[in-house]
């Protein structure tokens, strides 16, 4: 059911591109939303001379019972879009005064107005899930803070890192993610209604002060841009998208460091799964979840970015087709945080594993540091340390069991003192620069990670 | 509600982790191949002797009595996924033998098995709706067939072309289209039920009278690969992609030509539509709709590509999240195919205006060609002519009122026949190749298309 | 040629593995920042004690020969990468003072050192070129300050707007570009060198000294997080990617309105090509290509972001596939802007063509706004001028020609005066809102645009 | 330099116009693609009258010195492109006759045909690499027949293998990925010249000999559609994207089972790597590369799908932006399939490592069998294992040191033959589908793969 279409009749005849160009599908979400714009709509009506008080007041009255009537999820399906709808609804509900509210208002500008309301919502509420997400870090690293973890690279050993460093780099992600968010919701929350179809609005709105009473941080300045534009929603599933993709870096480091070989966390029943075959299985379901959801972000985006690519500047039926990437992809992303804050307190390190994966080959780069206190160059310690090793490996003879005889082979520089390298507390207190794994260094690293969290709360 | 997770008691305090992990909203629409898959499976117990036949026969009327209850639409939300659904509310019908259907199988070869039948059936409904574009497009080819109009490259007038050749182009475009829906059916339509969870089924089935039954084409040749592969999904979506690309091209064309200053398209109101605000507007929604269509499922092939990247090659949770990019990229592509054979019928070639845009500049290759015939080398008589043409651009004379003493300036090659060249008609009978706009040509592009539909019905 | 593959010596006979392995070929790019980067850690290994006065001094000016060397194009092919070259260069200069340049240093961290400063450079780069193409865009709207033009909406004509109002749209939208690039810049622009192979250095770098003489504006929390980021390249790109959809859109409005049909735009002849075969041609080819390169950096983007999804969150060797996206990425942007701003100056809007082109249905909103003020409620008013449209359509007389009689026979509320709807200054006029294409309005646009150029300059 | 652009000449001083308008830089590697398609080209024109034979011989000849010309790398950077490039060489190497090789050709149609036939000849050398990979998959599979390894789903422990198992469904794979490259080539390798610009050609080639002596399959329906579409690029690059997907999974597999952890498989030292700061490191750098280079290809498919997305359906600048893609998604592909045929001869299973991971739980589904045979149904049988394996989990008992008793705590179905369960040789033979990992299913795999890489050969 169209509100305008009185040349176009034949179309009722055929449902399937009835259904093609109606929206009602894919933008119902959008109700609350719209219903709030409308009532800030009609006060502004009011307020420019175009309504009198008392139909005003009947209007958002009247808005307000629709919006119940939508909460009560009625069937909308002979509607086009909410927008419609909802001034069709209205008019049954109060008469004559419902064909008003559209006065000096185009579709064009409410489309934008009422996604841009719901985004900033939602940012909002994204926000304050990647929050949640920071206290279980540092939750999780406080848990325990002098436990030391064997570091990887190329998951293969690398250096000995405290647990709670390890941690904490993901609360650096989100804590850039954060700023994104905040940054994207700035330009979200910019009020496009006045604009009109295109060229501006024919009723004298004061669109700042419509902008204060929806809660948006100031007005669009081009009425042809405020209605082509759709950039924020690009802005917004990115944002999401790499806030998910850091996730999925941990979540893959979770995945693995749960396997039965690694061992390094025990997964609370609660997060783990069985398999409807193999009655022993206990899989870390959500972390393979999380790890694919980056995916899910991302292509929403991608099936956006190349539905406007190309799309003439101004208003085309082609941006309708925005509705379900932005209401999808913002719904998995707010999943996938608020689901991730709950699952990283199920996990538990596991300090005895971690512990028998410190193994000395580990320290190779404390055994350089030691031919460089020396007084060998870089290149040449990094050299004699690698036959070292390869020696090491190929005796069957870890590091720490060689003898300084089997040390000298190498360099003259070794003596006795290098079993003192054979230490991972040391190892830690080697690392001096500002954020290194010393344990001072993250001590730092928490207070500075206390303090932001506190400045925004 | 999981079928086997005695061991897991806590996750039911979580609903958002329940409702994450579950995939019971994303894979209801599996519902009629999961009937029909289990029916089979039945079947196959029974040969195998798992089964006795009154067995049998109790699990398949009580798995037609769940799928009708299903068709009815009953509140699935407290289950996990379909199949679990399935299996529960087949075991309330029935009792203890529903407990019996799962024996030797695995949700992992299940899901997929389900997916690849869903599958068959869309790809072969989309073979048919292309089939219906291709009618269409001989249709509009065959209601002009002599219509000449102006042919243009970067959206600049270049050659005249006849309006039946312009519109076959699409049509071979299409026939490129359900070729490789053809190829993609024949790795999808692959069963690999048998597979079990990873390393076959410890029940004997004969997995080629499975495949039979169930109208796949033959079986999957390795159990590993056939619970981790997700590729006839991407397959898919990929081969929908190209079709919806090629029609975002068209359907570009159809926005610029209807549009009032090129006007060579008059669509039928049943397929434009009116503003909200601006009551004269008559907009071609359908094809900017169809514009946007190709990112639509390029983000849905994108979303799950990424998903898939990098799993390790077995069955991990990360794939249960094909579901949705699944569903939506398939139903979103159908509907798209659909809705342009309807709207192909609808647009109406307006003669007039084409050969009002038809002028002597057009014909400006058949002016090189003409000085080639007069034993000028291609490479300088191009130069005479774009001489000429540049001349009468700033003497604002069309090419053919230009004088012979004019054309004289540029080349001594030029007679009084110059004038022949300006025919639209001779024009098209110079283009000698295969596959040309020469109407013998176009005839013979008519023969081959109904020829290949033919061999098709 | 690698610095430490002292184990690893089969590899040389396997060039296809040298030549994968390696990154030279993608990485030459960073020479500049390579060499900066390494001055900057001579100095504060110095600092630090670890290279005596003359040492630093000699590798500085080794590095900066090596520099020169570089500049000159000399063969890198056999080297790993350009961190190796350097190094190695640098000892073939200098001799066995090189071979301490690496000291306390890992090519994780000096890999995402180098990439961060190329980066910061391009970002400025960039905004410098968006202020140019705001400069254009001004000196456009400026040079025809009263010009109407027909807008439109679906490519249909819908309601006149200034030339200049809808030039300006285009800056405001390069302003959100700016503002993307200005804060993806605050994140780049964050010194990782310090952090080791990922636990931190073993010298005691002042971390905050070197940021500031790199001309970086903090320095890097976590050392994991650091080394193992590459969500700065991303932003970047998407930065990019986001100004050139919005160029995509400009020119496609450019392409189709610079065709013969719609002919508002005249381009110069240095930016229009004409064709290899066709003599007569003047293609847009410039504005073609610009609306296709969106496409060039987001799929570097998605390159990228397939590359890094579910990688663990450390330093993998799969992150070396950053490059070639990052390079072509920037650079193709890069190039995409500074043309863009070229050839907006040689762009000349045909102002008779506009006015050919404003016709009497694209009033038809006005018509609305004078039954409102006759007292209609808007759905009814937009209603009985939608049959008048259809009417005067049918009738093939245009609105204005339409009898007061005529206009009466679809509501009475039509009278003498309707005349006065007719005229597009005061339909310029009758858009009251900030933002709208008011003159009034579009002058305040103007001054707020100058503002903010000259606040950044 | 250009061929035609008498009539602009201001471009010159605008490089960077010139540049940016140029694809020479792109387009260089199609020169020997150029050369071929020129040299049938001249043949042609020989056969259609429009050459003598003395200067079609002379053409020819031409062409083979130009080639050599461009073998020899000069400098090409004056040049437009490659087509404009040999065709200017060539009349500087034979004067006059050069200038009538472009006689009735089209830059748009030439384009298109160097294009294909490039993509024939390197989809032909990935088709040989593929089958490369194959027999490097026999090999390692054939090295170990008998070999038992744990199988994993969601990387936990579920079921053993035969590892010969596991390593051929990477096979399968790639007999798809082989598959459907052939299918591509089999569109790719379709003659679009004669086509001429978007009309036909002039000049009456015989369009289908061009096609056999170019090695061509088929020759273009029409004429439009030959110079508009690009969808065989988009296909060549989506071929090789799920080949690379495929491989990026079996890569994710080799990184892990290659770490320490795990054990399952060691690197030669020729396909490790160490590290530029930590010595004793040995990193499988080449499985992660090849992990990260799905998103290589796939992100140029995006690339090119964004340009081409609502193009007109002619051809447009844009198609220009499909040099760049088609060129580094295809190398990119190509050197990944090359070397990982080459790494996979490098890598050795470690059965110790894998027989030591071979628990009794996961022998969990074999005790479900068992149970199954004592005619328990299968969901309770389920059931019944999952509560032994808690039990065992927390008794910290392996299931194959329960007693007796202790089982039948569970089930009085247990008795004392539930011992022989605990057998990996006998779990391989209770797996009975086609496909499965059964000894004798696996050897039937080998007789199909051998038998289909026998056939193409």
């Amino acid at each position: 059911m169209k509100v305008w279409n009185r040349r176009f009749s034949r179309r009722k005849e055929i449902p399937l591109l009835e259904r093609f160009n109606a929206s009602i599908a894919a933008d119902r979400f959008l109700a609350a939303a719209e219903i709030d714009a409308s009532v800030a709509y009609a006060d502004a009506l009011q307020r420019s001379g175009v309504l009198g008080k008392t139909e005003a007041k009947e209007i958002g009255q009247g808005l307000r019972r629709v919006g119940r009537l939508l909460d009560a999820e009625i069937d909308l399906s002979a509607y086009e879009d909410i927008h419609s709808a909802v001034e069709l609804l209205l008019t049954e509900e109060i008469g004559e005064a419902g064909k008003k509210l559209h006065t000096g208002r185009s579709r064009n500008e409410q489309v934008v107005t009422v996604e841009r309301l719901y985004l900033k919502r939602r940012l909002e509420e994204g926000l304050g899930a990647v929050r949640k997400i920071q206290y279980a870090i540092l939750g999780l690293a406080e848990s325990e803070p002098d436990l030391v973890m064997p570091g990887y690279t190329h998951l293969q050993p690398a250096q000995c890192l405290l647990f709670s460093h390890y941690t904490l780099a993901l609360y650096w992600q989100m804590e850039r993610g954060a700023e994104r968010l905040r940054e994207t919701l700035h330009r979200v929350a910019v009020l496009p209604l006045g604009s009109g179809a295109l060229a501006g609005s024919s009723v004298p709105l004061d669109r700042s002060l419509l902008a204060k009473q929806l809660g948006f941080f100031r007005i669009s300045e081009n009425s042809l841009d405020a209605v082509a534009d759709r950039s924020y929603i690009l802005e917004t599933l990115f944002a999401f998208s790499l806030l998910l993709l850091d996730l999925s870096r941990f979540a893959e480091d979770l995945v693995i460091f749960s396997s039965r070989e690694f061992g390094f966390f025990k997964l609370d029943d609660c997060i783990a799964t069985s398999s409807s075959l193999m009655p022993q299985k206990k899989n870390p379901d959500f972390f393979e979840l999380i790890r694919s959801k980056a995916g899910s972000v991302y292509g929403r985006l991608t099936e956006l970015f190349i539905a406007i690519k190309g799309v003439p500047m101004s208003y085309c039926k082609d941006l309708q087709s925005d509705k379900e990437p932005l209401r999808r992809g913002v719904e998995e992303a707010l999943d996938a945080l608020h689901v991730f804050s709950v699952v990283l307190s199920y996990i538990e390190p596991d300090g005895e594993m971690m512990k028998k994966r410190l193994t000395p080959d580990m320290l190779a780069t404390d055994l350089v540091d030691y031919l460089l206190e020396k007084g060998i160059p870089f290149r040449e310690a990094h050299g004699i340390v690698g036959s070292v090793a390869a020696f090491s490996q190929q005796a069957g003879k870890p590091l720490d069991e060689l003898t300084v005889p089997e040390f000298q082979q190498f360099s003259g520089a070794f003596a006795a003192d290098v079993a003192e390298v054979f230490d991972f507390g040391r190892s830690l207190r080697l690392r001096r620069t500002a954020g290194s794994t010393h344990p001072d260094e993250v001590q730092a690293q928490f207070r500075r990670a206390r303090d932001r969290l506190a400045a925004q709360a």
